[in-house]
């Protein structure tokens, strides 16, 4: 049975000496499981900017959470010489440090909204920067609810589609370590498998980073559930073999089309199931839909740094001075994926009006 | 300019002290070029295996010379004491010993059983085991010479299938290291690049073992052709955006069908450059077929220890105990595959007509 305390990527912590952000650094797994207290919004940003905390839904916690924290900073810093009309506009600049540390995971800059909106909403209803901390600081775990309850009812719906027997394809971490609650992509997973259904994962590494291999393989062994670690390439060969049933994925982005961004690799994965004829599964909660964006060609792919390819935790594997690219994302169309599973229930094509009708 | 010598994979020593089979250390590769000197078929037979020479040409020259050295060290030991008859039972034995190095290569037992024809053809000529060894080194040199001269082939007849300014894609190492020439997958590129046309060369790095970026990106920097790496799982991304022209790899294993056996991943480059119509060539000499295989099913695939996909260099990245599998190879079905590139000329679907007819 999966613990879901000891997972929380994220959370709140508050006592006589301060207020925190504490966080697991996802960098050190699996050797290592470290807390970090984050003190200040900038830790929290250089956190999310250096992946110590990831995946879509936990970055939105995240965030929801530094933003808080870099306002109860100044409360606790300024008791009440702080004012409200001074708090507001630190809060807009604190939301703007956030906002720019990834470029493509919606739900950052989503909850980032919510709170500045949140901000707006109570700014004539509260005394004092005190209250309006705590105005935000329920909104900031209403986020964290959400997203809890968002996975449960994704993985209800997608445990669904899971036949006793069937070996799921995923790629990088969409699980527990992802989000606030089971995750995204392994939600069905730990959900069929709790209820008894005899389920195995066939686990993509993920290159560059490996949180297929650091991440994934880490909670699903702690889950208990059943799985074969594979590096990238072997998922086709795999798919041949009839060693796939379906793919689960999550996703950063995801267009009013359905098109979908999701970590490198994403894509070849959608296509090598589609010629296998593979059920290709996104699942992600509408926080993670950016509804402005009519198509995948729109959504902002973030480059990362090169050092992330030639060497591996350190060690150098590739000459010096070569010439790398790192997109940390690719784009998906909207053609290849069988349904988005969400917490409003499961989409199939065309997206685009049965999108517009729910949201 | 390609400077070959080098980078020849693998030689013939012989002075005073003794006889020796010399190779790069290909596993400490890019940051250290080490020379080892082999001192026995034993010492031969555990390079094979650890991969310190690969790559299906360059095992069969070593697995060549290494038979040849196992003579050589008893000739030098026992004198005239090691009679004919002996001699050919030993050069069996050390010829069982090579072929169990690794099970998919052809270009390895196809090498052992070229010289220990010769050694039946030549019995009744030799007076001694010295002369026999003499001999054998003959026919091994001819091995390599023959490889040499198919590469060259090779690379200009997939130099002319290369326009100006295209991108190709490659998939492990099928290069200069992989061969006793120019290489096979990159013998085209070479020629084509040595001839001043335009070409860029897109590296996979080919996971578990980095075949890509620690060889190909290495001995092509060395040459001065542009390229850029990339993770294995980011080639379809690639493609998708219009950015890759051609597929040249090198194959392990050709079955009478067409089908090919090639590093793990290959399969699924193929897939996707087909999805995206862009033409995928295999590169190999003949000596890699084997037409007593009817198709790829019959191909044997090794699998290799799970710490290759566990570990990066020494470095564990995933979490202790979880469950791996390790194939080293793949199989393309013919289908996929726009022609084979030999040192006989380009074939074509349906291949197994023109196969036969050329052999």
């Amino acid at each position: 049975m999966l613990d879901q305390r000891l997972l929380q990527p994220v959370w709140w912590e508050e006592n006589e000496q301060g207020v925190y952000v504490g966080l697991i650094d996802q960098t050190l797994l699996p050797q290592q499981t470290k807390h970090l207290r984050l003190t200040s919004e900038v830790e929290v940003a250089e956190a999310i900017r250096a992946l110590r905390v990831r995946g879509a839904p936990a970055i939105g916690a995240a965030a929801a959470f530094g933003l808080v924290l870099g306002l109860a900073r100044q409360v606790r810093e300024r008791g009440e010489t702080l004012g409200l009309v001074e708090a507001r506009e630190q809060l807009q600049a604190i939301g703007a440090l956030l906002t720019t540390t990834r470029p493509t995971a919606v739900n950052l800059a989503w909850a980032i909204k919510r709170l500045l909106r949140c901000v707006d909403e109570n700014f004539a209803l509260v005394r004092n920067a005190q209250e309006l901390q705590r105005v935000l600081l329920a909104e900031a775990r209403a986020i964290v609810q959400e997203d809890h309850d968002a996975c449960e009812r994704m993985g209800e719906l997608g445990a669904a589609l899971l036949a006793e027997g069937d070996t799921v394809l995923t790629h990088c971490n969409a699980g527990a370590l992802a989000t606030m609650g089971i995750g995204t992509a392994l939600a069905p997973i730990y959900v069929a498998h709790n209820a008894g259904k005899r389920v195995h994962v066939l686990v993509d590494e993920t290159r560059p980073l490996l949180q297929g291999s650091r991440l994934t393989a880490w909670e699903l062994q702690r889950a208990g559930v059943p799985l074969t670690l594979i590096t990238d390439n072997m998922a086709g060969s795999f798919m041949r073999q009839g060693r796939v049933q379906a793919v689960f994925v999550g996703a950063d982005c995801i267009a009013a089309n359905g098109d979908v961004a999701n970590k490198i690799g994403t894509y070849s994965v959608a296509v090598l199931a589609s010629v296998h004829q593979i059920p290709f599964y996104v699942v992600a909660p509408t926080s993670t839909f950016d509804l402005s964006l009519s198509s995948g060609e729109q959504i902002p792919v973030e480059q990362r740094k090169p050092e992330e390819v030639t060497s591996v935790r350190g060690s150098i594997i590739a000459p010096e001075g070569v010439n790398v690219t790192n997109p940390a994302f690719d784009v998906t169309p909207h053609q290849y994926i069988t349904a988005l599973i969400t917490e409003k229930g499961i989409f199939r094509a065309p997206y685009e009006a049965l999108l517009r009708n729910v949201w």
